[in-house]
C-alpha cells in the first residue's frame, strides 16, 4: 500500500521515541515531493536546521528542543557535571546551525534550565526530564496554534472566503500553523472554506508552501500572484484576511512578510477584515510602535534570478527588496493570540492579553 | 567601435528606407541581448509579429504600416487591378500574424484606405503615398507620447520618485512610450527622477522590459517586486504613480495590467496621486464603466511555471490568473492624453478632450 498520504497525516516535527528519531518533513524538497526524514545524528539533525529542512521559528524551536533531547539521550556519563559538560557541547553545536534564529536558542535555554535546576537527580532521570520538556515545548506550540485556531475560527463562517500571504502554515510549526490553524479547525468540523493564497514574492513562500500545505491536506485553495489580490477581493470572494507575523509592537503596529501590508491596505477599502495570528511569543510591548521595527534588506538576486530560468532583469540594475513590511495598526481588525483576540486600542487591549497569559500561568 | 548604444539611440520601429527593411528591437532577446533585426522579407515581418519580436499595441500598428508599405513597394504591377490585389493578398497575410491585435488591422486598413482613395493615381504615385501614409502613422504615434509626455511632465518636478507597473514604455511604441513618456522628457531636461518599476507578475514586463528600457537609457530606475509599492511609498519615495492602460471607460475607471488597481489603491492610502496615460485611442466613450469591461483569464502555467526552472507550485492545485484589473475612477487623479489632462468627473472631462481632439482635427 502506497496510497499518497496528506500531510496532515504527519506532524512537520516529531520525535519517534522507539527509533530515537528527530522526524520531519524535508522542506527543501517542497513542493515536489513530501520526503519523511528521521534524523538520528547530531550531524543530519544540524544539517536539517542549517539547509532549512525545517523552518520556520515554531518548527526549528520544536526540532532543536527534540535535537537536544536525543543528543542527551546518548551520552555516556554518570556523574552530572560530566553530563552537563557534554550537554553543553551538544548545546553549542546545535546551536550554531542557525545563528539568527531566535527560536533555536530559546528552545535549546530551556532545555538548558532543565538540567541546571535537577543537579540533584540522576542523569537518567535527567535524560527523563528533558524527554518530557521536549515533548512539553511541542505540545505548548500546538496548543498555542490551537487556541489561534478556535479564535481564529470564531471570526468567521462556513463557506467563507480566506485570503493569507506567506507561509505561517503547518510547516512553520509543529502543527495547525498560526494563520493556517483556523483553516484546519475549519476542515475538521466541515465548513467549506474557499481560501486564496498570495504566492509571495520574492521567495514564493505562499505558492511553495502554503499553496503546497493546503492543498495537500484537501483544503481548497487558489493560488495567485500578490498584485491580484483587488481583483478577488471586488469580487467579493473574500471574507477575512489572517495572516501571520514576524513582530506585533506595543501599538499593534505589525511587522510581517513583505506585501502584507499591501493586502491590508486592498481589504481596508473592501471591508475586508484582517486578522493577524500572532502567538504572545511574537508580541512585544517594549516595541512601542512600526517604526522601531528594523527592516531587513535582502540579496537583488531574489528578486533577478532566484527561481528563474534566466536572470530576469537587466544586468546591473538597481533593486530593492526589503523582506518584512509594517502593516500599520488602523488596517488590522484583531490580532489573534492564545489568549483571545485583541482589538484596538491595541495599547491597552494587549496589555491585557499578556495579564491573561500572567494570569494562567499563576493558576498552573 | 562597438561601444553600448543606448536604447535611445534606436527607435523601436523604424523604415530604412535604403534598404526596404522594417528595423525592430527583437523584443524577446531582452533583457539579456539587444538585437537589431532589419527585416525585409514579408515571411520574417510576419514572424516578427507572430512571435512577438515586436509588441505593444502602437508598435505594432507602425510595424504593419511599414511592412505593408515594403510589401507594396515590391509588387511588380502596372494597373491599378492588379496592384490592387496584389496588396489585398499582402495585407491579408500580414492581419493574420496576430487576429487579435486591433492595432494591426487599424493600421492596415488605413493603409488600405490610401490605395482605394487614389485608383486615379499611378502604381508609382500609390506607393509614394503608402509611404507617406506610414511614416504618418508612425509620426502621429510619436506625437501622441510625446504630448502625454509634456502633460505628464507639467504634473511633477525635478527630483521626484516616479512609480510605474508593466511596461507602457518606448518598447510598445515608437518612441517615448505613455507611462514612460514623462520620463524620457524629463531626462532630456536633466529631472533626475527616481524611478521604481514594479516588476509585474505573472509575465515580469516591468523587470524585462520596463527596467531594461529605462536601465538601458541610464535613467535611474530602481526594481521592485508588486508587493513592495506600500514600503516605498511609506518611505515618502514615490510622488506620482504613471501607467498605461487597456481601456479607459467614460467615466474614468481604467483597465490595465493585473496590480494596478493594488498600486492605486496602495497609492491613495499614502496621498500618491495616479496618473494614467492614455492616448486617446484607448478611451472608449460607448464602454459606461470598468464593470462593462471583460477581463481576460490566462494560462496557470504563467504563474506555476513559465519564468521557472521548476514548476513552483504543487502539481494540480488551482490558479486564478486575470490579465488585468479595473482601477475605479475614485482611485485616478488624472488621465493624461494627447489633448490634455482629463479630472474627475471624468464623464465630463473625457468629452472635453474628445471636443479637443475633433476641434484639432477640423483645424487641419
Amino acid at each position: 500500500m502506497s496510497s499518497k498520504k496528506s500531510i496532515m497525516d504527519y506532524e512537520t516535527v516529531a520525535l519517534d521515541d522507539g527509533k530515537s528519531a528527530l522526524v520531519i518533513i524535508d522542506q527543501t524538497q517542497l513542493p515536489y515531493n513530501t520526503e519523511i526524514l528521521e534524523l538520528t545524528k547530531q550531524e543530519d539533525i544540524w544539517d536539517a536546521i542549517y539547509l532549512l529542512k525545517v523552518r520556520g521559528a515554531p518548527a526549528i524551536g520544536v526540532a532543536a528542543a527534540i535535537g537536544i533531547y536525543l543528543a542527551a539521550k546518548e551520552i555516556k556519563a554518570d556523574s552530572y557535571d560530566e553530563f552537563y559538560q557534554q550537554f553543553l557541547k551538544a548545546k553549542e553545536y546545535l546551536a550554531s546551525a542557525r545563528p539568527t534564529a531566535v527560536n533555536l536558542f530559546w528552545a535549546l535555554d530551556r532545555m538548558d534550565e532543565v538540567v541546571k535546576a535537577n543537579q540533584d537527580k540522576s542523569v537518567a532521570e535527567i535524560k527523563e526530564l528533558l524527554h518530557k520538556e521536549a515533548v512539553e515545548i511541542k505540545e505548548e506550540d500546538i496548543w498555542v496554534c490551537k487556541q489561534i485556531g478556535e479564535y481564529g475560527l470564531s471570526l468567521v463562517k462556513p463557506g467563507d472566503g480566506l485570503l493569507t500571504h506567506c507561509n505561517a502554515g503547518q510547516l512553520a510549526t509543529a502543527k495547525y500553523g498560526t494563520a493556517t490553524a483556523p483553516m484546519y479547525l475549519g476542515q475538521e468540523r466541515g465548513y467549506n472554506f474557499k481560501i486564496f493564497a498570495d504566492e509571495t514574492r520574492p521567495l514564493l513562500q505562499g505558492a511553495r508552501l502554503t499553496a503546497y500545505e493546503l492543498h495537500e491536506s484537501g483544503l481548497d485553495v487558489t493560488l495567485i500572484c500578490d498584485n491580484m489580490s483587488a481583483t478577488v477581493m471586488k469580487n467579493g470572494w473574500v471574507n477575512a484576511v489572517f495572516v501571520g507575523c514576524d513582530r506585533v509592537a506595543a501599538n499593534g503596529d505589525t511587522a510581517n512578510k513583505i506585501g502584507t501590508s499591501v493586502v491590508a491596505t486592498v481589504a481596508k477599502r473592501y471591508n475586508v477584515p484582517v486578522y493577524i495570528c500572532a502567538p504572545t511569543s511574537t508580541i512585544d510591548l517594549n516595541t512601542k510602535t512600526g517604526a522601531d521595527i528594523h527592516i531587513e534588506q535582502r540579496p537583488a538576486e531574489e528578486v533577478t534570478e532566484m527561481w528563474y530560468k534566466k536572470r530576469m532583469a537587466p544586468d546591473g540594475v538597481k533593486v530593492f527588496n526589503p523582506a518584512f513590511d509594517v502593516t500599520d495598526n488602523d488596517l488590522i481588525a484583531g490580532i489573534v493570540t492564545e489568549y483571545g483576540i485583541a482589538r484596538a486600542p491595541y495599547t491597552e487591549s494587549l496589555k491585557e492579553i499578556f495579564a491573561k497569559k500572567e494570569a494562567a500561568k499563576a493558576a498552573k
